[in-house]
């Protein structure tokens, strides 16, 4: 902090009061933010990616860029991993443990990738009809396999929790019944969740289209959670801010999540069109702002802890360097949660309960408007 | 049936099968389509009604109207009507039955209308600020006795559901916790629910925004399904078509909630823009097509039967006669249906299986572009 | 300004310089901005107007509002109205003069209300058919003599502004034909503007869908353009935040008809959903700063002056005090505005130039994340 | 036509008159149809690409393909060619040149493809930052060359016409300037259709997002337009059916483009979430029908003739088999196009101007309704 930031701080502290301005600091401070490791590589779209030359290329330098990343933020304590992109063979697993260990990272959530699995090799192209929900059953089986075997990576590296997101959907309504769609996924996802054990738990995305633009298998939230609660308590829902139609108050779906306890984490990115994958807070900041409220909300009230829930930026970086977003995207998540720390909560519920809109969304605008970057950079030196 | 009509018969006859047309043309005729009492009056917008002064005005009217639909279509053997709309006093509701059987109708099911009810008289304009949601305690318990009195009302008329579509919502991010909407709601929908005795039902409707543009307290299905499971079997689902994101497969919803057992009906309108309201199946007959199917689909499955399904048409009738877009939409249903009797679903859950997407989706081409006018008006005669 | 808000400018200014900050204290507090007098009544939609009894219910009383209004925050020095809303009669007029003197306003753009004449008489609904698009000549007539009437008010007011926003739309495919619908538009329109003269104007606004939901008369900025082109120089185009398809980028919108100097003034608002009309602001504060944004770029290279282009509030105080929550909109304009005021061009364009994405948003975001308020409280002051 | 469709081919006949059915044959049966060389070739998404074995691999197997698919369907004349895909050497183009002449087909729309191209090699990915707008210099001249290059393929194979689609986009309100971007497309796209002679033309396509996600470089029909009018009579619009917002009319548009003498033609697709490229009428099927309505009312009213349109199917066959679903899709369009051919146009006319929406509808739903199959099946016997 330099000497004007100091001055800030003062000022903030001036006008909120120590307790608050130091409870934000720590909070910051202390609030974990998982990378993903593709995310170091360069993003594209189906028309083609334009690496620069100086994108990590492979596993290693991902995993170095994500060590650069933590080391420059504080946060990124953890990389989410996925397979098989990130190895395949006990070897490729035992050389990636090395890479995040010199990298300073510990390894995050395992995700797996079941659009790059082959269920017999390398043209199988089978997968295009679906994996874990696919009509033929060896196909399915595979698909269960593949994640049986993200378990066991995840048990090697030390990791605790898996994530399903699932490519599988249909691109026409006759392609595939509804029912049957339900039916297998019901079987399939259960038959990877019973292999958790203990602490052990499995994060399940939901995803309205893309790549399958008719159904997808897990289309919403309500019925990733129907799957949650058949696969038992280690299994949460994972909500990617992309995922929903456009015009969803997602805030409010967070809300419920929290307040059934069935929230397992996010996949941060911001968007104005479809899942466009771009820097989280970056077009809609106020957005974020909300859900880090709810969040701070629920936590206050007794539901789930914030820090508990997985906080995971998950962008394609398709124009900017991929590091550098990183920044730009925790920086914005950083910025919003340290806003909703600042809300004075009994100003809002006393308007709330007054009928009182009006001084309830000032109490709102007051800490959104609050420049916390000071509160940022006293976090960064923590 | 004209000489023309009865030769296109034949050829449905010669190409599909007699049993298949004769299973068409009976389950046509046998769908219950419920209309509601206020949809025969001139419909609006905020910016105004136009009214050419034909439409009918009183309730009276109104009934009378439905009378003339059911002679028309053979359907609106039942008209939903709606309180505080339809009558208040004793006298009102006595005079109500009257008119019902004057008009050769039976009474549907019976909607609540809590925007419509004022608390504690004329002027009380807390209403604004949530019924079953109110901060205020004394709002809220006059909205549960609102739904008690429609519940009494339900009894003395001889129907047996009563419908809960909610008002509630609120304009912006601070007026109300999304913690408190939801405790409220829980508690005040339990303790109208739990009056409803032996086969009475209570229908629950979602409805993503408007009147409330921020939050809407029962704002998808997922929430209403809670709700349902919070006040037990009796409680059910309601779809509008019109009350989703405008990107959602709503086919795929209904498959859901049919699996589960959770559907409790519909309000059939269609739009493209918003909830608009418009004549159902005019804009998206395809659509109306593809839930048919589902509809088909899950019953053949031994999920619901659609029988047992709520078939209300919703709408507001701005511009073309009421009585007359009142026809169009149920021809409109009857016509969707009817292909949706005569697909193949041997043949297709056969192309499924195979992975044969081309095939499938021929399947359900061919029922769609058949013409079933001639399966229509022989169940007219029926 | 209080002690603490006299530092916090005291440090904006060791931060950014003197000149740029005064720039902005400047350009904010001299920033016109228009109030719509039906605006101060209770706003409602469809389903109902929920009056507390506080609001102000006649033409005086709105008027009256307005002028307290401009008392507390110095803007709404021009109020639009709105005929025949405001009165009817050469009486009315003189007196709605009367109370805008007596308020300390001055009358702003007058605008048709064509959706509230009736062309014969309280009952005639054939206004539901359209005014200057409908199919029957007596009914266009009438339309267009309200448009000019309305210009007689105008210029007896001392306004020279007229606005016309179109209720026309259809609410099925074959209501109308598009080649119809356009070739009396035309007409119409061309007959309203070429009764204007000397420095006298009209904005023709644009709107997707409401009141018609098939298919409106003016439904997006190009076909409101090309009526202008038509109408010659005087006619430019009025954009209304919430009037646009939910996916879709205003901003790049803005700057095209900047660039060919075809904007005439804003209706802002906010909305979620559809067209919610919100408090200005109060969900999307970043896109209201990328809007501002582009306005102030515009202006910088050259094109339309931002001080020309009229800010008009037009929102729907369906909870909120409407006086309070339309001095909410004014302070969420004047802090975006003010943010805008703050970017540094010229690192902005360098960037740009030199392929720095990440450069160029750290600069937007640096203005963005400023707290003004001690800006705009200085603005207050001058 | 077997037997039982000539018996429904007498049927239609005795219904709707010789002379209607006739027509309707004749126009389908002279309609032409493109398809898209790269459209014979396995699609995918983002996340993959899963090719069965059997799809067209090389540009010889593609444009046998489409020799295929003008024999199994009498459509696809005229192939669209895209490069550098199908090819970039003067031996390659003589190469096709053969391939094409052997397939039985001609060369058609030449389209750009500068998401492909490489300013300065194979590793250049500035283009990333736009090909036409791009901040530097350089890379906007190669892309007009590129441009340029196209028109002597062009020339060299025969064809009248290229297609411009640009990559050109920002992922974020910093990095490009709407001015900028605009002033440098103005110019460049200039600078290629100032090469074209005689009867050449030149199609601009508009399009909302991807792979640009914060701001294309041409949004929308009104930007394509205003570019058309820059360059000349000889370019025109193109209309991708999936590049709008998702609630727009685009048949209102259409009649628009129609009725100014701009449209050029069509990319023909469907989708429900996004720019989904699915088959074409596989979801909308009345949406097709609405669109060919307002072609077929534009050519009626003497303004452009529907056969003078580009009729090309641009769909991503991501599931099915590409040659099938291109057959599909073309069934769609000519079954949309038959029924557009039986409307009423009278009937049509006297309703709207009677102000009766109800018979009006009626006339088209008559249309739609009818199974116009023998039609079509006729029409492949012509």
């Amino acid at each position: 902090m330099d000497a004007r930031q100091e001055k800030e701080l003062a000022l903030l502290v001036e006008k909120l009061g120590k307790k608050t301005v130091n409870a934000a600091v720590r909070k910051v401070a202390t609030l974990p933010v998982e990378v993903l490791s593709w995310g170091f590589g360069r993003g594209g779209t189906r028309f083609g990616t334009y690496p620069s030359g100086k994108e990590p290329g492979t596993v290693a330098q991902r995993i170095a860029a994500a060590g650069k990343f933590h080391k420059r933020t504080g946060k990124g304590a953890t990389v989410a991993l996925h397979f098989p992109w990130d190895g395949t063979t006990a070897k490729d697993i035992a050389a990636l443990a090395g890479w995040l260990k010199k990298a300073g990272v510990r390894p995050g959530t395992i995700n797996l990738n079941l659009f790059s699995m082959r269920p017999t090799g390398a043209l199988d192209a089978r997968i295009r009809f679906g994996s874990l929900t696919n009509p033929v059953a060896a196909v399915r089986k595979a698909s269960v396999a593949h994640g049986l075997e993200c378990i066991r990576i995840m048990r090697k590296l030390g990791s605790d929790t898996i994530v399903l997101w699932l490519p599988d959907g249909t691109n026409s309504p006759g392609q595939m019944s509804f029912f049957d769609q339900a039916d297998r996924l019901d079987e399939t996802a259960k038959a990877i969740c019973k292999e958790l054990r203990g602490r052990e738990k499995m994060l399940i995305e939901y995803k309205l289209f893309e790549p399958g633009f008719y159904a997808t298998a897990i289309q919403d939230y309500a019925r990733s959670r129907e799957l949650c609660r058949l696969c038992g308590p280690k299994a949460k829902v994972l909500v990617d801010l992309g995922h929903h139609p456009k015009c969803t108050n997602v805030e409010q779906i967070i809300a419920h999540l929290v307040r059934d306890g069935d929230l397992g984490g996010f996949h941060f990115n911001d968007s104005i069109y479809a899942d466009d994958d771009l820097a989280t807070g970056s077009l809609h900041p106020a957005q974020l702002f909300r859900i880090c409220c709810t969040l701070v909300e629920g936590e206050l009230r007794g539901y789930q802890k914030v820090n508990r829930i997985a906080f995971m930026i998950d962008q394609s970086h398709n124009i900017k360097d991929p590091l550098d977003e990183m920044v730009e995207s925790t920086v914005n998540i950083e910025t919003a949660y340290a806003k909703a720390r600042l809300v004075d909560w009994d100003a809002l519920k006393k308007a709330q309960d007054a009928c009182d809109p009006s001084a309830a969304d000032a109490v709102l605008r007051d800490a959104f408007l609050t420049d916390v970057r000071p509160i940022l950079a006293k976090a960064r030196e923590t």
